[in-house]
């Protein structure tokens, strides 16, 4: 019985899909990794998602009986459209139906870093919280907002990267200072490209830089930090979370992100609560993991309403 | 039939109590204001509290069935305690069970910004709107939060009259540059005073001077202004309103106030969504007006439960 209920899920980022195949007993049996290739434009990143969808599918034997997809962007969950994505490029893609129609099986499709929250607010981090804030760092910043445990589904909510910390920088959104000029892994890399005059392929090598004791890394680093306290305190004042997880690209540098900021969020909050901090649970899966869930929901939903469960073969094809 | 079903509901504020008899087709039949007297303590003023209930329901005859109730600070609206006020002083007042005691009617009780943003999402300037603020301007500014219309009860949540916005003056909270020592009621009292050695008796009187052309005032109500669009950009990068409404004593200065703040908040979003901003409609009675709505529901749970409704004589004792 177990295989009849696998599920493949992926989440489309701007530089990789991350993908993970869920086994009947709602675990991650294997993680996978495909390039997004935007350089191709919005179209050939849409075929190169549902190829991924048939690669992944026939990992499975071709015995998935669900599919979770998670976008970037604008996202209408009810339609299943992906509305835009300024990072790819794409608009008004009828994602759901597309991968309906290509695989015949129960499709699950939501917003990346909404699909993350209910990761790992429904089998993660957040648990035990009703009102947690999900802050995936990687290219942008950006959170899902749980308050009294529902999910804030708005799709213009949530966009902490766009908070003003006074970096001083512009920002592709139009305005200036924003969170992700200083804090996003692209901003970290550059920022210690621009200091130290030194080529960097990303923020995982000032990271490294950092671990093996260069001064300068570090202090890009801490302003990251900073940062990034500095926009929670916003979230905290206003929202009052019990809770922030952080997850994303950055969130594999473990406790050294976790650990200081979290010491400097608690020490900047006066009257406030000071909200637990901690790291994703899924990591870089997490909305790929959310995806997966939303597919097991819309699988239940047709086995309830007696849909016709089409041939395996359907579904290799 | 009409006069049975009279509500008598208050607001008890740092400096006044504001209540409104509202009549059974939940229209406000009269306004009335009160001293709160908190120079006397905090126990003095839950004595006048619960005389002016008396004399409000004296106004209606004794014919009021039920009693709302606002207060400000921590509030525990499950078990309709004060838990504490920083203004007033006080602590864990079970203000529910003594009005309840006190007049043996069906008593509304909750926190005055939550009730008046219930008061403008229920009946006045957010009845389309899902995504709501509503933001009181007085002693102090905070905010209730409507997402997908679902009220937010998180009693530490929406104080977005502690957002820093780079004020640079120190905040009775503990941090620093908060938008209350700038646009708060008092915080224009006391920096036009500063400016221009003027004693004045309160924000209406730097109005007063702002309208006859004094250009201090103008300087000091404009600086309020660009630190209150400074925290709705903010808000509305985090949260996506689709209205804002502002209410509290400062709202009484209208367009003056509501015009200007609307311009440079929609001036200063880039790729946001621009919510509406309007005044409150039921002005400083926001708050007195929802803690009616929930004595109007609580009278209706009571008639539903078949509970005894005491004699006339009980209400006016």
């Amino acid at each position: 019985m177990n295989v009849h209920r696998q599920i493949v899920a992926l989440d489309v980022g701007g530089t990789a899909i991350k993908a993970v195949i869920i086994g009947d007993d709602g675990e991650i049996q294997s993680r996978h990794h495909f390039d997004t290739h935007r350089e191709n434009g919005p179209d050939a990143v849409v075929a190169t998602v549902l190829r991924v969808v048939d690669e992944l599918i026939t990992i499975t034997r071709g015995e998935a009986r669900g599919v979770g997809l998670a976008v970037p962007g604008l996202v209408d969950e009810i339609d299943g459209i992906g509305i835009f994505s300024e990072n790819i490029g794409w608009v008004d893609i009828p994602f759901r139906e597309l991968v309906e129609q290509r695989t015949g099986l129960a499709v699950g499709f939501g917003h990346d870093v909404r699909t993350g929250g209910l990761a790992e607010k429904g089998a993660g981090a957040g648990l035990a919280a009703a009102n947690m804030l999900f802050m995936p760092i990687g290219t942008g910043i950006s959170g899902a907002m749980f308050i009294d445990s529902q999910l804030n589904r708005n799709m213009y909510a949530g966009e902490i990267g766009h908070l003003d910390v006074g970096s001083g920088e512009s920002c592709m959104c139009g305005s200036a200072g924003c969170l992700e000029t200083i804090a996003s892994g692209p901003a970290i890399a550059r920022r210690f490209q621009r200091v130290t005059g030194i080529q960097v392929a990303g923020a995982r090598e000032v990271f490294d830089r950092l671990q093996a004791g260069d001064a300068a890394a570090a202090a890009v680093w801490d302003d990251a930090i900073k940062a990034l306290a500095s926009a929670l305190v916003t979230y905290t004042t206003l929202v009052a979370p019990d809770l922030i997880v952080v997850g994303g690209g950055l969130s594999n540098a473990g406790a050294a992100l976790i650990d200081p900021l979290r010491g400097r969020l608690h020490e900047r909050l006066t009257w406030q609560q000071k909200p637990r901090l901690e790291r994703a649970e899924y990591g870089v899966y997490s909305a790929a993991f959310g995806a997966g869930i939303l597919a097991a929901e819309a699988l239940e939903q047709r086995t309830l309403t007696h849909q016709p469960i089409p041939p395996l073969s359907a579904s290799s094809s």
